[in-house]
């Protein structure tokens, strides 16, 4: 054993560590993560996310819930291939590090970020455009609130359905995260809206965000929808499928866009082509959680670009109906379920 | 009764014979054209089209067949508002006269146009931007079978389904004017195609027009596309409906759009959200006859730009099936209703 020998094993014990330092290898490092015991929701001790080279490590400071969370904790919405198996499609925090080919953040940075996966805990990995900078006017349970409704919202509103000024646009589910955001969009757009909501509080809570109508989800809502806009609607955007599938087609104007997010009313039905084909209408399917990096890195910089400012300005504002702490996960998931939030569900881990 | 009074009555005289001249008053001038009598086509005496001021009168030389002509025929596709009554919605001819606003055209001019209707006909009035001049390397025959065909394409491949270089893109009835006009603007376009047709002879000619595959109506098309492309198609132009569409769902690729040009297959048919929403498809109703003519306006000066000097460089050729005198217009119908044509009909009035 000579002398080159023992600063060779000095060296690489060095490397190792800074390796260590600076990928927070999993195997060394534990975070605490919310995990689906029995269908239920409990705080647990997780591995840290692994690291890409184009990703940076988001510290968690509030993360939004989603519908979609619910499907996935019943075993009915798997992630996208390569994604955490943790819940959670929205955060925002402080960069804690970032992977060797990052190049447009640095770790101390607050962002937002929409995620595959992997929300519902300390720590998340997310590629490095999926995140973007966070409005100085929000705090970190609204800023939480953001990316995954405004992001379905600009992409579905604006990139699928074309949305200008003075379209007439119906928000069904118009109190949820996506329907309040949609509303206000709508509004600072030049774009009129409908909203259909379980009850006359969500409606009027509605109308206040700058919704011109709506009705209750118990009463006829296409009736309503064509008293409101006798051409019809020029776009829809609808989690509900099925059971509002041949009426939605009816109150599509001329050229009119169905936008179809979610499948809360089934999934199997009739469609009349020949009013589709007559009409020169659209039916669109779309999700966002599995578009590719390329597309989510498009929507975040023009909501970095066109939307963020707009909560600065304060014509946007978060809608956030509870933040619970990230221990009473549980209960926020029993809220959400119950379909009694107007607005945005928060975990707060700050 | 004084000189200036004398005066005034000879300008006027001459003012209203000079309008007579420019406007083809109808109550003056008649022409030939093609009237449905118990559903069969006769040649009869009609009056001359009204000139709009912002329209161009045509002496036809040639009129495109559609099967929308055997729909309306049939009382089935009743012209839209304002549009002629007589059948016919593409020519080819020389412009006789101009309306007083119109700026791009001028006598004695050599075009093709997309028409509302008033194609079977000696003379037709359309706007001044839905003609364009006609290829030098076409014939008269040849030019009319042009603007419905490539203008329908042009609409529903480019403008609404994007379609773009490398796209796998599925043509029912391959062997129509449509599928054999798709077809070869697919190719030149970098396009891969595919055709379905009622016999083996129809799919050879497609696949020496440019189509990679195809298969006879009679066979399962469907599992002939996933061997083609086991990704699935990228864009299906599909003039079938109903009977297809699950079908199409099916085999159609992630981000796929359908359009819907047709309904010789039916218009009621189920629908499965849940395969559109997961793999975002979009499913087009599309027209081309309705829209409004700003719409015509940029799909023609697009047709111009792009698509007709593909004819003069020899990388699109016209398909003509038959060209018949104008006379055997009732036979001409008998070839289409048989379904016997591959490629155009065209009515001959030169």
């Amino acid at each position: 054993m000579n002398f080159t020998f023992l600063v060779n094993i000095g060296a690489n014990l060095a490397k190792n560590l800074k390796f260590i330092q600076e990928r927070y290898n999993p195997e060394f490092l534990y975070m605490k993560a919310i995990e689906v015991i029995n269908n239920k929701l409990e705080v647990r001790e997780a591995q840290l996310p692994e690291l890409k080279d184009d990703e940076i490590l988001i510290k968690v400071k509030a993360a939004g819930l989603n519908r979609a969370d619910i499907a996935q904790k019943n075993g009915l919405y798997p992630p996208p291939p390569g994604a955490s198996e943790i819940l959670g499609l929205e955060c925002s925090g402080i960069i804690e590090s970032v992977g060797k080919k990052v190049s447009s953040k640095k770790p101390g940075e607050e962002v937002i970020a929409l995620l595959a996966g992997g929300g519902y805990a300390e720590y998340v990995a997310c590629p490095e455009y999926h995140a973007i900078s966070k409005p100085d006017a929000l705090n970190w349970v609204e800023a939480a609130s953001i990316p995954e409704v405004y992001a379905t919202c600009w992409l579905n509103l604006f990139m699928e359905a074309g949305m200008k000024k003075g379209d007439k646009v119906v928000f069904h589910a118009g109190a949820s995260g996506i329907g309040t955001a949609g509303v206000q969009l709508a509004k600072v757009f030049g774009c009129d809206s409908f909203v259909s909501a379980g009850s006359r509080e969500k409606i009027d809570f509605c109308i206040d965000l700058g919704a011109s109508a709506g009705e209750i989800r118990s009463n006829d809502i296409f009736a309503s929808i064509m008293d409101w806009s006798p051409k019809g609607a020029d776009i829809i955007l609808d989690p509900v499928g099925a059971e509002y599938l041949e009426n939605n087609l009816q109150v599509l104007g001329m050229e009119g866009r169905l936008v179809i997010i979610g499948l809360m009313g089934g999934a199997q039905s009739n469609l009349n082509l020949g009013h589709l084909m007559i009409k020169r209408q659209k039916i669109i399917g779309s999700t966002i959680r599995a578009r590719n990096k390329d597309k989510k890195n498009e929507i975040m910089k023009e909501l970095s670009n066109k939307v963020l400012p707009l909560f600065d300005q304060g014509l946007l504002k978060p809608i956030i109906h509870e933040a619970l702490p990230f221990s009473q996960c549980e209960r926020a998931h029993v809220i959400m379920e119950a379909n009694e939030n107007i607005g945005k569900i928060i975990l707060n881990l700050d």
